[in-house]
C-alpha cells in the first residue's frame, strides 16, 4: 500500500492503543515529574525476524513528533538475541508513554515473521508455499498478513472482497459442488478465478469437472492429496488446509500441492521477546 | 463496564473487522446469490473455558440486525470438545459474513481465558494470585483483560491512567529508587498505593526503606524471592515478574509472594480450537 | 432542530462523557459487584428554570437501551427546590454511570435557563428582548442556545456561517465601516441583512449612512444609545452590547434598542443545583 | 499527558469548535473579501490567573497551519489588566475564525484557574488543600482539571476508572458502609486505597472500623468535622465536601480535614474577561 | 454486501448530508413552527428505472427513527411519470428535513441506472456487456455501482484492491507491456486473472504472446478491435474502453469484443427527474 | 471558508476516497513492484472552465506527503484543450495511487464551473444572475457550490440552517402563503430576510401582500414571470424558478427577474474530459 495510507492506519492503531492504554496519561511519570529528553532502543532478546520495526517506531512519532527514530535492521532480516533493532529519541514522557504500545506490535509482528518463517524454510525448495489465512485478529489483518509476508510465506485473499472462495457453508447453501462452482463462474466477471474447498477425493473430482480453477483440499490425508495432485487437470492449482502443523508440511509439500494455508500462522504465533530500554540525556 | 458501553465497544471492534474484511461485501456469497436463512453454531474442537461468547455473537447483530443469538454455555465454563458454544440464526449472508470476525475474537478470549486457567490452577490453593501486565494487542486491552478474569487470574492495573508503578526507565529517569518513591508518594495524592520495581534485593532493601507499599521483583531467582518474602514489612505486596513459564508457577508461588504477572497470558496465548457449522433453513 | 438529530448529538456528547470519566469502566461499581436494577430521580435544590431534562435524561439511555426514563416537569417551567424533575430506572450499574453526566449537562442548562429568564424579566414590557452571544462552551453551542431560548431570552445568530455581523476588527481589515458595510451589502445576496458594530455617536451615524439594517452599539453609554435609538431611520434594529450586567438591563431597554446581547448568559452562567437519588429495586 | 496527546486532544476540540462556528466558513469575511495578514492579542482585561494559553492559541494552528503564535505569560501566573498574553499572526480570516472559540476556551480556563487559587489561598498555610471533583463540563474534563492545577488546588481522581470512592448511593445498593467497604478492599487489588463518604460521625466511625482508609465527610457541620478528625487513626485521610463556598474554607480546613472537594471550581467559576485584539498588516 | 452494512454506509452518508445541509437544523420550519405529521412521495416526473428508492427512504428513517417509509416500485423497474415511487410518513419537520438529501440520492442512482439501461439496450442480444469503471463520485463508489447493475449493466473491479489491472501509466513505470504482464503473473497469485489496456493491434499481440488474459482495447477503431477479436486465442477476454458514447455502442459490440467499459455511466449521467410532495394530516 | 478548514474537508475526502477504491492498498502496482518516482500532469481535453485544481492535488499529498504539487491555471480560467493544469511529482505508487480519485473530483467541478459559466453567460448584462440550489451530490455541498461560483453564478443559501425559504411543503403545513410569511417575518429575527415560494400570479400577490421580500417564480411562464416583475413593489427580489434550461436563460432575464436558480448546475452537469499522464523519473 502507498506509504502514507499504511502510515495513517498505524497512526491511528497507536492512537487507539494510547486512549485504551493512557486516557489520561501517564500518572506516574506526572507524579515523578519526569521531564528531559533521552534515547531507547529495541532489543532482540531471542533469535527472530524483524518485522514492524518502522511501523513500531511510529509510537514514539504519535506521542510526540518531536521524536526521532531510526530502523536499524532491515524488515525480514533473521536477528540474533542482543541485536539493538532500532532506535527512538525524544522527550521522556513520549518515550515512556509509547514504549508498552510500540513493544505490543512489535513483539506480535516479529512472531507471526518469524514462525512465518520457520513454516517457509519447512517447504523449501519443493515449489510448494506456505500461505496465511482469514485467521488473523480484529483490526490488524494488513499488517498480520504483512508480517507473514515479511517471513517469505505467501499471502492469501485479503478477505471477502477480493476473491471467491466457496467454503462448506457456502456449497450447503448452493446445494452441490457443482452448482456452486457454476454459478461463480458464470457470474463473477473475468478477473477472477474460482477457488472452492472440498473435503475428500469425490467431492475434488467433482469440483474439478465443475470447472474449479483452484481447489482446497481441507483436512484430507496426505495420500488423497497425493492422489489429487496426480489426478488434476493441467493450470488446477492445489491448496492445502487443515490442522498444518509444522512437523506436517514438508510431507504435505510433497504431496504436489501449490499451497498449504495455515491460520496458525497469525493466530497462534508466539510474541517475540524484545525489549527497550531508555538512557536519559537531559532532565 | 456497563453492559452497553462493553457492546458499543465490540460492535465498533466487528465493524473495523467487517471493513477490513469485506469493504465491498462478500464476493463468493453475492456470485453465489446465496439467499435465505439459516443457522449456525460455534463447536468446540478441544477442552478448552468459554471467554466471549456473548461478545462474539455480537458479530451477527452487527452484520444484520435480524440475527438471533444465544449463548449456550456459561462464560468462564470448562467446555469439552464438541459442545455447541453458542448459536445464531439470520439471513444466509450475514452469517457467511460474520462467521470468521466472530471466530477471530472467540478462539482469541477463549485462547488467554484457557491459557489464564491453567496458569491460576498451577498456584491455586498458595494464596498466591497470577495476573496480566500491560502485554496487550493493540485495541483489544479491555476485552483481553476480560478473558484473563474469565480464567480465573487477576488483573493488574489497565494501563497508565490508573495506578502508579514505577519501572526501570522511571528509575533511571529520576536517579535512584528512593527518591522515585519518595516524590510519587508525595504526590500521587491518596487514592493509589506505590508499587515500584526492583532486580536484587539490594533494590528490595532500598524500596522497602523508602516506602514502597507495592514491590515488583523483577526476574529474580526464587532464592531472592523467598528471602524479599521474609524481610518485607506487614502490608508490602510483592508481585513476581519477568519469565514466568507455567512449569515454574508453582516454585514461584512458594517463595511467598502475593502475585506472579505473565504477559504471556495475553501475547502468546494459542487460540482455541472452534468451528461455525451452519444448517440453511430457507433458500 | 428535528428530534432525532438532536438526539444523536445528545448521544455523541455523553458517549464521549463516558470515554473521559469511565474510559475502564466504573472500578468503584465493580469492585462492590453491584447488580440489580434501581431507580433514580431528578431533585431540584433550588428555585430554578428547567432545561434539559430530556437532554440529560439520554445519558442513561445511552449507558443502557434497558433503562427507561420520563421527564417530569416542563422545558421552562419554574420549578421549585424540592421537585422531582426527572427519572431514570434500569440497572444500577447504568444509573451509577449515566448520573454524573447527566447532572453536569442537566446543572449547566438549568443554569443558565436561569439566568436568561432572569434577564428577560428585567426588560418585560420594554419591546427590547435580551438576546445570547457566541461565547459559549465549545461543543456546546446548540445546547447552551437552547437553554437561553428556553429561559425566554433570544437567540443571535447560531455563528459565522448563517448571518452577517461586521465587528471591530473586521472594520480594521478593511478601512473603514462606510466601506465594509457597503462591500458587504453588495456581495451577501438579498437573504440575509448587514449588521455592524460601532462604537460610539459618529460610528452610529456612520454606519446608518452605509445603509447598515442593524447596527451593534457596543459599549455605548446609555445617553449615547438614547441618541441613536432616537435617531436611526425606519426599520434600522439597534442592539446593545458589552457589559451587560442584570441591574442595567432596564435602563438599556429604556434607552430604545431593540436587543440587548449578553455574553454572561451562556459563558458565567453559574451552575442550578439538583441531585440524583437512587433507590435499588431488585439486587 | 504527552504533549502530543494534549495537543491533538484540543485541536480536535477546536474542529468541533469550528463545526458548530463555522460550518459553511466565515460568511461576513468572505462577503467582506478580507485577505492579508495580521496580528492579535489576548488583552486581560480583569486580574486573573493565566490559564490556557498555549491552548488556546491552537485554534489559530488548526484554522491555518500559517499562523505563528506565541505565549507571553506562564502559565499560573497572576495577571493585571492590560497584559498582553498572547500572540498570533497570520492570516486574517484565520485570525478572524479562530478568535471567538479560542476566546470561548480561553476565558473558561482562565476563570477556573482564578477561582481556584482564590480557594486554594483561602486555606494556604493550613495544610489542607483544595481539590476538585467530576462535576466538570461534558467534553472539558481533562482540560478543566489542569485549571483547577494551574491554580494552585489539586486534582481529585479523573473519573470512575481510576480510583474507588464509594458514594451514597452505593452504600444504599450494597446496605451498608461496613459491608461496602469490606467488598471493596477485597476486590480492588492493592493498588487502590478505598475511599468512602458518610453524612455523620456514626457513619464516619462505621467506615473507620470497616477499614476505610480515605473517608469524605459530606455536607457535616465543622463541629462533627472537628470530632471526626481528632477520631480518626493514624493514616484515614478526611476529605471535606459539600456546599464549600469560599467564605467557609478557612474554617473548614480549621477542622483538621485533610481535603476540602468544591464542584463549583468547575461548574461555577465566572469567564475570565479577555479580549482578542488584531492588527492588519498586509491586505 | 449484507443488507445491514449497506444500510449503516447509506445512514452514515446521510448524516454528513444532513451536516453539510443543516447544520443548525432547519430554519425556516422552526420560525413557521412546523409541528404535527404527514405523509409524503416521491413523484416521478419522467420515464426512468427506479434505482435506490430504499436507499433514499433511509434519509427519513435517519431524520427521526418515528418515520415510516415504504417502496412502492421494484428497483430496477422502468417507471412512467407520475408514478408513486415511494412513501414516508412521520412528523413534519423530519419530512421536511429529509427531502431534499433523498432526493439528492434518488435522482442520481436512476439517472445512472436509466442511462445504464439504455447502454445495456443498445448492445442487446450481441454477447457483448457493458460495464462501467472507477469514475465514480467521491464516496458514492458502492451506491453509483449498484445502480449501474440495477440498470443492468455489469460492474468492473470495485477499486484497486480487488483485481489486477495494468494500465499506460503502469507499462511507463515497468518498460513494457511483456514485462509488466510476466511480473503481473507471476507475482499476483493464482486468483486474480491478469488484464492490461492495450492502444494498437501491435500492443495488442504483444499482450497476447506475454500471456494476458484479458486485454481492454482503449481508443481503438472499429476495425482494430475487430481484428484483435479474429486474432485472440481461445479464452482471452476482450473489453473496449475510451469515448464509448451511447450511438457508437453497438457498432463497437459487433466488432466481437466482450465488454465495453463506460465512464459516463457514472460520471456524467443526468440527475432523473423525480419530486417530493408531502400532505399534512395532523398539526 | 478558511484555507485550513478547507483542506482538510477536502483530505477527509480523499481519504475516503482512497478506502473505497483501495481498502488493501493498489494490487497492480504491488504486483508489479513499481518503485521509484515519477511526474504526472492534469491534461485539459475539452475547453474547459478550470475548477478545483488545488482540491484534487491534495489527492496527492494525501497519498504521500512526499509528494510535490504545482496547479498550472488558475481557477476560473478557460482552458483549451492540451492544456497542462497541473502538476505532482513523487513516489510513483502514490501517483497510481492518487490519479483516480483526483480526476473524479477535478472533472466533476470542472463540469460545473463550465456549464455555471455557460449559463452566466447566457444572461450577462442583464442585471440578472444565475444561482444554483440545494441539488448536490451529498456530500459534496460547499465543493459543488464553490464550482459555480467559480464559473462566474452565484451561490443561493448553502442550506436549510442559514437562510428563510417557504417552500410549497411549508406552505401547506402552515395553511397559506400569508400566514406562513407572517410567521416567518415574527420569528426569524432580524438577521435574516423571508423568501417564499409562488406558482402564480396569484401567489405572487398575496406573498406580496404579506411582506415577502424575496419571491421565487416556481415553473411560471415567461409573460407572467414578467407581470411579477412589472407589479413588484421596491425592494422585493424575484427568483425564477423550474426547467431552467440553457435556452430559455436569456428570455427568462428579459422577463426582469433578479435571479435564475438552475439544479442542473450541479446535478446534471457532465464531468469535463481530463486525464492524467504519469512520465517516471526514477525507479
Amino acid at each position: 500500500m502507498a506509504a502514507e495510507l499504511n502510515r495513517s492506519a498505524i497512526d491511528a492503531l497507536f492512537r487507539r492503543a494510547f486512549r485504551e492504554d493512557a486516557p489520561y496519561g501517564d500518572k506516574t511519570t506526572e507524579a515523578l515529574g519526569i521531564k528531559g529528553t533521552g534515547s531507547g532502543v529495541f532489543l532482540a532478546k531471542q533469535v527472530l525476524v524483524a518485522c514492524g520495526v518502522p511501523a513500531a517506531l511510529r509510537a514514539f512519532n504519535v506521542a510526540d513528533p518531536a521524536c526521532d527514530v531510526e530502523a536499524l535492521v532491515a524488515e525480514g532480516a533473521i536477528v540474533e538475541p542482543g541485536t539493538v533493532m532500532g532506535r527512538a529519541s525524544g522527550p521522556l514522557p513520549a518515550l515512556l508513554l509509547a514504549e508498552r504500545p510500540a513493544l505490543n506490535l512489535l513483539q506480535r509482528l516479529c512472531g507471526i515473521a518469524t514462525l512465518s518463517r520457520r513454516a517457509s524454510e519447512a517447504v523449501a525448495g519443493t515449489g510448494c508455499r506456505v500461505c496465511d489465512t482469514r485467521k488473523t485478529t480484529p483490526g490488524l489483518r494488513l499488517l498480520e498478513k504483512y508480517a507473514v509476508s515479511t517471513g517469505g510465506a505467501a499471502n492469501h485473499r485479503m478477505g471477502l472482497s477480493d476473491a471467491i472462495l466457496i467454503k462448506d457453508n457456502h456449497i450447503k447453501a448452493k446445494g452441490s459442488i457443482t452448482q456452486a462452482v457454476a454459478m461463480a463462474k458464470s457470474s463473477s466477471g473475468p478477473l477472477w478465478r474460482v477457488e472452492v474447498e472440498v473435503k475428500s477425493l469425490a467431492e475434488f473430482r467433482e469440483a474439478v469437472a465443475a470447472g474449479a480453477e483452484i481447489i482446497m483440499l481441507d483436512n484430507m490425508s496426505d495420500e488423497d492429496m497425493s492422489a489429487a495432485a496426480r489426478e488434476r487437470p493441467h493450470g488446477v492449482v492445489l491448496e492445502a488446509s487443515g490442522n498444518m502443523t509444522l512437523d506436517r508440511l514438508a510431507r504435505v509439500a510433497a504431496t504436489g500441492v501449490d499451497l498449504i494455508s495455515i491460520g496458525a500462522l497469525t493466530h497462534s504465533a508466539p510474541a517475540s521477546d524484545i525489549s527497550f530500554k531508555i538512557e536519559p540525556l537531559t532532565s
